[in-house]
């Protein structure tokens, strides 16, 4: 086939000088860049676009490229500061994020006007035109070239490349988070609203994580521009287009992680892990709003409030990559989860247990060392894309522990019957769920734990690769 | 046909002891009151059945029923104030009406317990069965009776009222506020969420003011209880039974409204509304969390910001009823609306004028006269069952008053041709649309005008009762 391109706004790769003046690298690690790096091995000459963040990675943007790096062929893309702090800081990450998530308080906020207007044109569609313009030139002459574009920073660039690379090309767009009912999505302003979807609609495949994403979306489509769409075999016709809406839920290389899990660093780490007293209950979470991290502290302290006999006998690590600091409901959150941590080791610690050991740094070795030996996990997050973290802890894990998983997490849909499931807004169903899984008898612990490990092997990023290349095959031949 | 019942929380009458020692009464007023007074003129044997709220209500409670006044036969139903208090103060208000609205801030709140099951079975399930016993009696030994039910306090009667009266009776529930799409539904515990959409497919019609609500309805029984729906057709199968959902959007009397407008007690108000200085801009609304008053004010600021023009040349008249007083959020939410309103009068007021004159207070004929002299109506609710607001003033206002109307709004869906319909997150729109009304020339003023009016008149209230009552017979025949 012609080029593969895969586009994605954060990248493989970071360019920065050494002391000596030589130019050199760092490979950035992360669930998205492991799954595109399993896409790029999909050919020889796939090329991986995407923002050029460093200074050197501006000097490799202006040379052109594409530029070869290990395995990879990268091209970066260089924006105006301005434009790309708009796109990230003003759209992406407040706005977009929020709406995908449910996380406004709406009778409060959001507060739109002409600000997020001139956001969103100096700014967010000002960076996908640059993406854009790098597609063309790297697919320049190719009748029938592979463009994959991945997640919610690029919503404009379907359209814009179409237009630029013509009918002929394969283009899809790749939503990693969750997609929000039409009633949602409305409270964007309307060039945001149909804007996005008019331009998604110039893709050809349209992919998300879980079925549910996939159906919202095509009720979206439905419900807001009024689009005729067949929800059965997930298809709309749009501009002579036949847009397919496809859900492909994202894994992991359980390989990667069982390797990992015996590596120096991760053994270090495990001497702390195994100090702490009794069972282990873990949970691993950037500190988001959508990740329900207070709630789950405070169900932790109604489990022990209604089962004193647990006292002593569990740790709770809180395993929180600081995020988004200086987004003043960031702040707040980080705030609250600080303070209600410390009501639950005020109201049931004693001199020799601390029932929550709270920890706000970014240490993967101590997150995968803590996936070895917990007793039960806490996944109860309001919502979220997928939920990797589910899936990594649960084939390196070697006690079988037990999933505890919210209904929100894109997750549910493939490991519900591995675990015990919480609605994330109910603390009591979620202290019996911690009880029942620290308590939970060895056989169905076993069980459970099986169902987890085989499911997750049965879908691995490459599985996950391989069913998008098999639609886009047979998107071709149709 | 077999008796007609009708079943609504609150009732069209309040009965109380004169100083005489006579039994008296009161007729309420409001919307659904009015509208469930045109059904009940459907029959001459209809009973309206609702709660006890007064002492003397206790009385004809206990006297059975049912009792006449006026052209109504009312029946009434005693409650444990206990489980009165916690269906309406822990569940149908707080909880119920949330969801419906989507006004949760979900990182932080709902916070679902055992208190909450509690209050669920010991409150409004009990409060339910009242109905469902009394609704029993009214129709003992009938075949096919009639039974309507309304409005979200009455959810579990559906199925209550079913065991006891039969398949053959005819039972409907008439959902007054906008149904949620699926993902907010499903912050429900597990017992509500699903317990009343079982419950709800026990009668053979659910009814809703708007298609878009109904359409919600379907995609929750269809998500949540993985119920196969007919959506072209507005049907559910379930438990034998077809069970039709439709659209009825709820209208006024605007005889009534004409009467109203010529009363001595609006004629009053009407002087203290001339008085007021320049164009009228006018609002009209219970102290809601829906009914983004806060938001209204900053876009009127922000006008007033932009077209310095209108400095003076306009008051901004918002008549506020008080609601919900010991509410938390209510509370905040009132004294929020009264720091806008403050720093909106000391950024543009002088000496002569005052943007905002705030009024909050229960004056009907005060609105009455509102409606009657307003330049322009701002109805920018966050969500909103119908917004009777809407159609009363269109029938009343003599100015050609320009509505300003929310997408979020019920009435949308009839109204949206005559109106200036904004996004109700967007303040530099509603700034805009605000000016645009108040300055918006005769002739475009008079042809949105006439268009609202119209509408209105082609679905009054009158012909709410007899679509319903139309389906009702094709249900029985079909």
């Amino acid at each position: 086939m012609d080029g593969l391109v895969i586009v994605s706004n954060r990248g493989a790769v970071t360019f920065f000088r050494a002391e000596s003046g030589e130019r050199t690298y760092s490979r950035g690690a992360g669930g998205l860049v492991t799954a595109l790096n399993a896409v790029s091995r999909q050919s020889e000459n796939a090329v991986w676009v995407s923002s050029a963040t460093s200074d050197e990675d501006l000097s490799v943007a202006k040379e052109g490229g594409p530029y070869e790096v290990e395995d990879l062929r990268v091209s970066l893309v260089e924006h105006d500061p301005e434009a790309y702090d708009l796109m990230y800081n003003r759209i992406a990450n407040p706005l977009l994020w929020f709406v995908h998530h449910g996380l406004y308080n709406l009778p409060f906020s959001p507060d739109f006007g002409e600000d997020t207007k001139d956001a969103w044109e100096r700014g967010y569609v000002r960076v996908n035109e640059n993406f854009a313009e790098a597609v063309a030139k790297m697919v320049e002459g190719e009748e029938s070239p592979t463009i994959l574009l991945h997640d919610y920073q690029l919503y404009m660039a379907p359209k814009l490349v179409r237009e630029k690379v013509g009918g002929d090309a394969f283009v899809s767009l790749f939503v990693h988070i969750p997609w929000p009912e039409p009633d949602s999505w409305r409270v964007l302003p309307n060039y945001i609203r149909e804007g996005v979807l008019e331009s998604l609609l110039h893709a050809n495949v349209v992919a998300f994580h879980t079925n549910r994403y996939a159906r919202a979306f095509l009720s979206t489509v439905e419900e807001v521009l009024g689009f005729e769409v067949d929800a059965e075999n997930g298809v709309v016709r749009a501009g002579g287009r036949e847009v397919w809406v496809r859900a492909y839920p994202i894994s992991i290389d359980p390989s990667e992680f069982e390797e990992l899990s015996g590596s120096e660093a991760v053994l270090e780490e495990e001497e702390y892990i195994k100090s702490l007293p009794g069972k282990l209950l873990l949970r691993v979470d950037r500190m988001d709003l959508s990740k329900n991290i207070v709630r789950g502290f405070r169900a932790y302290g109604r489990m022990l409030e209604k089962h004193p006999g647990m006292r002593g006998e569990v740790t709770f690590l809180a395993q929180l990559q600081p995020s988004r600091g200086g987004i003043p409901e960031y702040d707040a959150y980080a705030d609250e989860i600080r303070e209600v941590v410390e009501e639950v080791n005020e109201a049931y610690g004693t001199s020799e247990w601390k029932p929550v050991e709270l920890s706000i740094e970014d240490n993967f070795p101590r997150s995968v060392a803590a996936y070895k030996n917990y007793d039960a996990l806490l996944v109860n997050a309001v919502r979220d894309g997928m939920n990797l973290v589910a899936k990594e802890a649960a084939v390196v894990n070697e006690k079988d522990g037990v999933l505890i998983l919210s209904e929100g997490a894109g997750a549910y849909e493939e490991l519900k019957d591995g675990a015990i499931t919480v609605n994330p807004f109910d603390l009591d169903e979620q202290a019996e769920a911690i009880y029942e899984a620290l308590t939970m008898l060895e056989e169905e612990r076993r069980e459970k734990a099986d169902l987890l490990r085989r499911t997750v092997h049965s879908n691995t990023i490459e599985d996950w690769v391989e069913a998008q290349m098999k639609d886009i095959a047979a998107y071709r031949r149709r």
